[in-house]
Order: structure tokens, then C-alpha cells, then sequence
């Protein structure tokens, strides 16, 4: 059976293979029609994992990158062995801070809760995020990754975003705080809570294959969000559930602000 | 410092160890002032994993499920041992077909394009489906994973939903494809493409612990999409983008079609 153009040419498992194999120049090119744009190198992504992290912060831009041909994406951790999110879904790391390629095009940071507070305390992860930070093409994040970012000292002087429970914290980084899903500013891309992830990722597929390959991706993994509630904003939430979460989430808050600021004496 | 209720009672990693310790009767409880719903017993949610699938199939409804407080989620693959997704990303399953939960609640199958067409000729886990999917309160599936869950002989005299680009197959498998981003028939819930899953997770969140916990839910994960292309289905993609990808998934479209109808044939 022969498809001329398969599956495998531009999404999935083999795709960085295919990619790799076909040797591609940089430039434009044009596949059954559809038109993208290569780099002259694969782009090397960083996407940092760690315990208790929140496993759709990442993988809603991980199962993006890995469609967008041509991608080489690395899951680094600090050290070897299957790291536990915050469901209990393990995920096995592909590289350790040592073996990270270096520099990276994209450096990305997911988020949580309980994850995030150690993290914002963890020198060892904060110095290897400031490292590649500094000659990252893009330095990005989803979620609470934006205070990890900050605390590295990688948002002075920048807009950014993060979960709404913890927006206000990135001022005490340094940052500027907006509220929107996805917040550009120069190389910092940066992303709301949780599910943003998948508006992101789009958004920086465009900018590595161009906009007609995003919105076959978009089409790919048929992203027609339909929400059942119109809850997802604490705006749409209305006045009830937001205090009520924001009440649950108020010491994640607390001590997220403790650390930016203990942070920022220490600058 | 004590905030009285903390993050962990809600969602993330602890929730399922901190409801089991409270040993909740069934019935309305009220959390800070949410209100919710118990089971007599913790729904036992059996997640397929398996090689080749789309990690974002799995991990949408994944963490839903996880934050949805007193569940029991189970990853169960054919045996032990990472499984490697379409992307090269890597999971733990945490049980396999022989010991996983029988009766389970909720019985979920996520997609792929070369995975599924492997796991449509696999006996072991079809008998494993069918066998599950008997007793299920729910037969559940994202994406592709109907075309499973069909050959599977579940889906026999349902309406049900799959990827836009394989969703005719279904007919052949004894089920009404119905163009729609999750359809519900009795006890069959089956969701389009791969970011489906979220929509489809929050609903039958909604089902577990009534619709204000599930509204809660959304403004946690902050579901409120802004996808940067309006190119997430056939129609809003427009003929041109549709008919490229369909061309590349055509391979797909005719194997499971193939497989369908000799399915269709055994019966």
C-alpha cells in the first residue's frame, strides 16, 4: 500500500527520524501541499520534569513539539529514574541536567503546586535553569514553571503569566504580571494554568514551522475545545468557585510569595 | 501555618490518600463551601496503556481523573515495563491485565494512529476489553481508542465518536458514528481527537461528584481555550488543510477500515 506521503512524514513516533533521515536544509518546502518552513539544525527542546510536577502541563506541549517534524525533545530531569507527577502518573526522563544538550532552542518549565514550592528551593534545578536560560532561544514555561523561571532569575524586567491562583507572586520576581493565556515578551513566552499549555504550543509551532504546519497540527489533534462549564477563567467562574479554590489554594500562594520575596531581599 | 483546608484535600497527589482517610459514606458533602458528591466506594478507573499511543489522549482525562477526589486510577498495560508513547515519551503503567481491578467504574482506551491499528489485531487485549467492558459502569475512550473498544465488540448498536479522520470506520464496526465532540450513549462515552479527552475528563467529573466540583475543576486546570488557529475540526479548517491531512492519514483511515471489515466478517 503505497500513500505517497504517510502519517509517519509528518507526525509521530518516527517523525524526528524521517526528519533526520531526509537530512533536510533549511528553507521553505512544501509537503502534499502543505507548506512549512525547516531550521538548519533540529531544534534541541529542553522540557524540564520533576516530582510532583502536573503531568498535562507537560504533555500537552510535549505531544505538540513531538508532532512539529523535524524537533529534537529531551525530558530532563536532575537526576535518572521515573519521576512520580502529581496524580501518581510516572514519566520516564530522557536526559539529566549533566547530559542536557547544550544550548537548547527552547527551554520549557511545567508547573504545580506542592512540585513548584520545592523546586523554587532546589539550587541545584534553579542553577541549571538560569544556565540554559541565559542562551535559550526561548526561555517558557506553563503554569506555576513561571515562578521556577523567576526564581531562577529569569524573568527581571519581563511580562509574564502563570496559574491565576499565583499571577500576583511573579511581581516579587522581578516580572511584570498579566493576566492572558499565553504572555510574549521578547523570548519569554510564558502560560497560564495547566491546560494553556496546548494554546502555547501551537503558537510556538507556528513560530518554528510557520503558520499553515500549526494549523495542520491544530487540525490534527482536533483542538475544537467545547468546555462543559464556563468555568475555566476566574472570571467565567464567577465570584463562589473562585473563592472557594482561591481559599484552597491560598497556601500554595503564601508560600510561593514567601520564597519571591526572601528571593528578592537576597538579589 | 494552617489554612484550615488545605490544597491537597481537593486535588492533586494526595487526594485519593487524604479522601481514603476520611472514609467517606456516600452522599452530599461540602468542602469550604463546595458541594459534592461521594460513592460508597472509590471508582476504580482502569486506564489502557499501550505502545505507539498518544500520550495526550491518556493524560487530558488522566489528570482529571486524578484530581477528582476519591478515585482510584490504574494504568494497566498487557505487562510490566515502561511503555513508550507516539512521541517517544515514556510511562509507567501500575497494573497489568491480570492484575488490574474486575468489575472496574470507568474502563478508558486512548488512541493513536499505528498503536491502534496494532491493538485491533491484538487478542489479548481485546479479550482483556471485552471482558472489562462488560461489567464497566462506563466503556470510555479518546480518539482513535473507539475503533479499539468497537473491535472489541463494545460498541455494537452505540452511537459513538472517534478522530474526525477515521470516524466512518465505526460504522463497520456495528456503531452510529455521529460527527460530535463527545457523545454519550447510556453507558458508552467516546470523545473525538486527542484534546477531547479534557471536555470529555470534565464531564464525567460532573457525573462523578455533580457539576459544581467539576466546575471547580475547570477553573483549576483553567479551561478556557484560546486555541491560536481556528483550525481545530474538518469544517473550520477549510477544505485545503482538511484534504492534506486526510491524504496523510489516508494509510491509517484504510487499515482500520480493512481491519473493520474483517472484523465485521468473524462475527
Amino acid at each position: 500500500m503505497n500513500h505517497g506521503i504517510t502519517r509517519r512524514e509528518l507526525v509521530g513516533a518516527m517523525a524526528v527520524a524521517s526528519a533526520l533521515a531526509q537530512k533536510p536544509a533549511a528553507g521553505d518546502y512544501d509537503m502534499g501541499g502543505l507548506k512549512y518552513k525547516m531550521p538548519e539544525k533540529p531544534e534541541q527542546i529542553a522540557m524540564l520534569v520533576y516530582p510532583g510536577m502536573t503531568a498535562l502541563d507537560l504533555i500537552g506541549p510535549n505531544q505538540v513539539f513531538g508532532y512539529t517534524m523535524g524537533t529534537r525533545v529531551h525530558l530532563v530531569a536532575k537526576e535518572q529514574g521515573a519521576v512520580k507527577t502529581d496524580t501518581g502518573l510516572s514519566i520516564l526522563p530522557t536526559k539529566t541536567f549533566s547530559d542536557c544538550p547544550n544550548p537548547v532552542d527552547i527551554l520549557f518549565v511545567p508547573g504545580e503546586a506542592i512540585g513548584t514550592i520545592n523546586l523554587m528551593k532546589d539550587e541545584e534545578t534553579l542553577k541549571f535553569l538560569a544556565d540554559r536560560g541565559q542562551t535559550a532561544t526561548l526561555v517558557t514555561s506553563v503554569c506555576t514553571g513561571s515562578l521556577i523561571l523567576g526564581r531562577a532569575g529569569l524573568l527581571r524586567g519581563y511580562k509574564a503569566t502563570s496559574h491565576w491562583a499565583v499571577r500576583d507572586v511573579l511581581s516579587e520576581l522581578g516580572a511584570t504580571p498579566v493576566n492572558a493565556r499565553v504572555v510574549e515578551d521578547r523570548n519569554r513566552i510564558t502560560a497560564a494554568g495547566i491546560t494553556s499549555g496546548i494554546d502555547f504550543a501551537l503558537r510556538i509551532a507556528a513560530k518554528l514551522r510557520g503558520d499553515e504546519y500549526a494549523r495542520a497540527l491544530e487540525l490534527q489533534i482536533e483542538y475544537d475545545p467545547q468546555p462543559p462549564f464556563q468555568s475555566g477563567s476566574p472570571e467565567k467562574a464567577g465570584e463562589r468557585i473562585h473563592g472557594i479554590l482561591a481559599a484552597m489554594l491560598a497556601p500554595l500562594h503564601d508560600q510561593a510569595l514567601q520564597l519571591a520575596r526572601a528571593s528578592a531581599k537576597a538579589m
